[in-house]
């Protein structure tokens, strides 16, 4: 069981841009279609069993995905946590819980839902941070996207020096994304 | 003949931090001690025929190296254009050509010197943006470090999204370092 934070970022560690889009992003299409390319995804999801974002993502997710008017888009099978400390619309059907302060609690809460799978912090960085803060974060995987935005939502915005990264794997998908693996130590 | 961007950059794309040091860094020692790994700057850098660098880069360099008191230590044998638009010590014996202004000039003239060489711009990151945005800059070399710093000098304070850069090379270098190279498009 590992504690996972799984994104895309630009070169420049940023997780959306200015306007919080991700167009910079999608303009690269499935990465399933990228020739012999196979997509880490499914096999990722698939070991995972409990997830966690931050309110700016679900609300992106929830507009992006026009969830409140088709709830059963809402794209996971498994259950969600959602930090807020605003109340936000709930999705029908979509297992999602609502919780706010520290990430502890909430991570013990996750690790017992999970029953032995991964627990996936989706976004956005400072709550990827706040896990990170507790020595709750074993792995990051990145997608990296071949542009740079310059500013927007920081990555992780945390200094990680002292006690750095360990580079697991460094994968070439097509001539557009980079995905690194990095274990915490 | 290419004019390249190498540099080492943490994976949130800080080229230092926000003290101007290098610390997190040097922390990983030489690259050619990392076992199994051939260091590629020595391939790089027969390929150079000139560079430029900003007067922060200058400055970091002439002080990090004590150039004042050592100047046979200046570490490039190729000439080397600083741009800056303040007056700065000169290096004894070392090839430095103070310039300031417009990059494409300059450019033309660093082609010339490098009579068929690469062209390595050194950095900062707005500096190399300056030669992006005249069209002058044609790959990108990054020595990506395990670690986030959070804040510092960026990479590359530019958005690259419309035309994004293209990824050629992914490789790891023991468990630091990601290589990644981009050609831009």
């Amino acid at each position: 069981m590992k504690t996972q934070y799984y994104t895309a970022t630009s070169i420049d560690g940023y997780l959306a841009d200015d306007d919080n889009s991700l167009d910079w992003l999608f303009q690269f299409g499935a990465i399933e279609e990228i020739e012999g390319v196979k997509d880490d995804y499914p096999q990722f999801i698939d070991q995972v069993g409990a997830l966690a974002m931050g309110s700016t993502t679900y609300e992106w997710l929830v507009e992006h995905e026009n969830l409140l008017e088709n709830p059963e888009t809402w794209p996971y099978e498994v259950p969600a946590w959602v930090f807020s400390s605003r109340e936000l619309p709930a999705v029908d059907g979509a297992d999602v819980r609502f919780v706010q302060g520290d990430v502890e609690p909430v991570h013990a809460e996750m690790v017992t839902a999970a029953d032995g799978e991964n627990v996936w912090l989706v976004g956005g960085g400072d709550l990827v941070g706040q896990f990170h803060d507790r020595g709750l974060l074993d792995e990051i995987i990145l997608t990296v996207a071949p542009v740079t935005l310059a500013s927007g939502a920081p990555l992780l915005p945390r200094r990680i020096t002292d006690s750095p990264l360990k580079l697991v794997d460094a994968q070439k998908y097509g001539d557009i994304f980079a995905v690194l693996t990095y274990e915490v130590q």
